[in-house]
């Protein structure tokens, strides 16, 4: 086995997520992952620090794409749609990785760990697109809830993009549940305009 | 020392903010916070599974009151608005505990375990209050975003008014965040109408 190993982040990645779904995470061992991806341990620890990594190392390239996109939206932009336009250009990248994205989410959701690492990685994001839009001249509160309800905004899209099987992309349920939120915050979605029995 | 105290649990609550602001939650002992309160640690267990569930004992009482006020909210209010009442009744009851709320958000922002477990608390306080919509015929992603945008106001308004030293309750915060909320989603704050020099 040479030293040099083609995407090796990539087999890694693919082999933990397989074994983290079929066995779970927490009975999943760095061993068996670099088996899988016919790769050797100290490979795996070259490129991860540890098993949960494999499922967060993005996390901090996700923050830097939102802050780059929020940073270079025209000063003329609505905070939430400065936001929202961020976030659907994350949406896009993230659409090209549906399949892996779709099985990390499914290993997140079965462990209480992984989801409280989850929470702390969305609040991160919007505190720091929150940073961006003070240094873009928005003032608090309006900079905090812009954030706050663009993370809202991509939580309740990502969601309904991995859940349903529609061949809507994850952009497009992003400017869906930007409308939704417009809609619901203007106090356009009452009880009443869907009657119960 | 009899075996009933009067107001054993405030006492030790007081004792034990008092000394993770003192001394740091890390470095504070359950014998510590008991002698500080004149009781002893059976005691303290009595009424404490361990030292950080008095800074979370009233999560739960916190979602039952949010969960039965949204549900008894009129028919014909739209959800934000039957969200925001919910937490607007909540807040009035935090209001009368402002010393030990500020006691409590100080310890919590010097740990970041228990930062993690104050997200969680919040995501389950809009988990629960989104399942209550849906109970009353708002359809998803509506209900959802309701409740997660209702949480960001929440959060936003808490954080000013333990921070500000003006004389607002936190009702009014949360009424003046909802409409700052509304403002921003409507994009009637653009940079554009805070010029930058």
């Amino acid at each position: 086995m040479s030293r040099w190993e083609p995407d090796a982040r990539g087999r890694l990645e693919q082999a933990a997520l397989e074994l983290y779904i079929e066995r779970g995470f927490e009975q999943t061992t760095v061993a068996e992952i670099a088996k899988r991806a016919g790769l050797t341990e100290r490979t795996f620890f070259r490129h991860f620090a540890d098993k949960r990594e494999v499922l967060f190392w993005g996390a901090g390239a996700l923050q830097e794409f939102l802050v780059g996109s929020l940073a270079s939206a025209p000063d003329s932009a609505a905070p939430i749609d400065a936001v929202a336009a961020a976030l659907e250009a994350a949406g896009a990248l993230l659409q090209e990785r549906r399949e892996s994205a779709w099985q990390r989410q499914a290993v997140i959701a079965a462990n209480a760990e992984l989801q409280e690492r989850e929470l702390i990685k969305l609040a991160s994001l919007a505190s720091a697109m929150a940073d961006v839009l003070r240094r873009r001249g928005v003032a608090d509160p309006a900079a905090g809830l812009a954030a706050e309800a663009g993370i809202a905004v991509f939580r309740i899209a990502f969601e309904r993009w991995i859940s349903e099987t529609s061949q809507r992309d994850l952009p497009q349920f992003i400017r869906e549940s930007l409308d939704e939120l417009k809609a619901v915050t203007a106090g356009r979605s009452s009880p009443a305009a869907d009657p119960r029995p």
